[in-house]
C-alpha cells in the first residue's frame, strides 16, 4: 500500500489532496510541521535534509511533491489527469506543472517567512514586497491563462494539485485581489471539491 | 524548426545543452540578459513576466525549463533518456529532475544575488550564509546520490539538464568542497561534453 509521510500545511497536503482526489488507498504517517519530528534520524532516512511529503510504495521511497504526483498519476492512474503527448494540451500541461516550483513557490515562501514566521521585529518590509509583486505577476498569468476556463488544462488535470495548490495558499495569504476574478472563481472551484477539504482538514 | 529564446548564463543554457547533446535543428533567439530586451513588449507575449527560456514549435509556445525538456525528450526524441515508466530507475528519475527547482534554484538564486547582483552594501550576509547552509545539504544528498555512479539516473539521462546543470553552477560560485569528491567528479564529467561547452559558451 502507498505510504505517505505528511505534515499539515505544507506540500504534502498537495500529495494527500491526489489520493483522495483518486480514491487510493494509502498509510498516512502524520507529523507535527516540527523539527523535532521532520529532522529526527528516522525521518532523515526517508529524506536526507527532513522534508515532506515522502511517498513510499513497496520498495520504492521519493520525494519531491512534483516527482510524487506524476509517479502516482503514471504508476496509480495510467497516465489519468494528464493529456496524451501527442494532446495540443500536452506542452501546457507541463509548462503549469513545472510553473508551481519554478515561478511561484520562492515567493510564496518569501512571504510566509516574513508575514508569519519571522518574529515582527525580523521582517523586512522590502523584501516582503518584492515577493508580493512578484507572486501578484505569476498570478496575473495565471488569470489570463484562466480566461473562459474553468481549469488551467482539461477539465481537471494534475496541474491543479501543484500550481492550483499554490493559488489557493495565496489566495489565503491575501494575494488574489479583486482584480483576478479567473483566479478567485478558480480557487473557490478548487477549495469546494470534497478531495482537497478531506486533504486540508486532516492534521 | 524549434526555436530557442535564450539568454547566457541562465535556465535558458539547460534547453541549449539539451538541443545539442540530441543534435536537434533549432534557430536560436539569443538576447542580452537585460531588462530592455527581456521586459520588451515582443518578448512578454512569449512569457508575461519576461524570462526566460521559451521554446516554440511550431504553433506551440512555452516556457519553464522543466517543461521544456520534458517535452522535447517526449515529442523529439520518443521518451529517450528518461527511463520507461516500469523501469525501478522511473521514480528516481522523476525525484531528481524535481530536486532542482524543488530545493537547489531557491538558494542558488539567494546566492547570486548577494554575492554578485546586488551592491556590495546592499548584501546580506546572514541571508546568504542560510542559503549556502541551504545548498550545501542539499548537494550533500546529491553527493551521497552519486556512491558509485557517473550520473545520477542510469548512464545520462533528462535529470542532468535540471539538477547536473545546478550544480555546475552551484561549483562556479565556490559551493562544491572538497568533501564532495563525487560531485567534483559530477561536475567535471558534465563540464567535459561538447554539447554542455557549446552550451555555456554560446552569448
Amino acid at each position: 500500500m502507498l505510504k505517505l509521510h505528511y505534515a499539515p500545511n505544507s506540500r504534502a497536503e498537495r500529495v494527500l489532496w491526489l489520493l483522495e482526489e483518486l480514491e487510493l488507498p494509502y498509510e498516512l504517517n502524520s507529523m507535527p510541521f516540527h523539527p523535532e519530528a521532520l529532522k529526527s534520524d528516522e525521518h532523515r532516512k526517508r529524506h536526507p535534509l527532513g522534508r515532506i511529503p515522502v511517498l513510499e510504495d513497496g520498495d520504492v521511497s521519493i520525494y519531491e511533491s512534483g516527482a510524487i504526483i506524476d509517479y502516482v498519476l503514471e504508476k496509480h492512474k495510467n497516465g489519468g489527469l494528464k493529456p496524451s503527448v501527442d494532446s495540443p494540451e500536452y506542452p501546457y500541461y507541463l509548462q503549469w506543472f513545472h510553473f508551481c516550483e519554478g515561478m511561484i513557490a520562492q515567493p510564496m515562501n518569501t512571504i510566509v517567512v516574513h508575514t508569519i514566521l519571522l518574529p515582527p521585529e525580523r521582517r523586512d518590509e522590502t523584501v516582503l514586497g518584492q515577493a508580493q509583486r512578484l507572486a501578484s505577476k505569476s498570478l496575473t498569468a495565471i488569470e489570463t491563462a484562466l480566461d473562459g476556463k474553468e481549469y488551467l488544462v482539461g477539465d481537471f488535470s494534475g496541474v491543479e494539485f501543484m500550481t492550483g495548490h499554490c493559488c489557493t495558499k495565496l489566495s489565503d495569504l491575501g494575494c488574489v485581489t479583486d482584480e483576478m476574478p479567473n483566479l478567485k472563481a478558480y480557487v473557490e472551484r478548487i477549495k469546494a471539491r470534497p478531495a482537497f477539504q478531506k486533504a486540508i482538514s486532516t492534521t
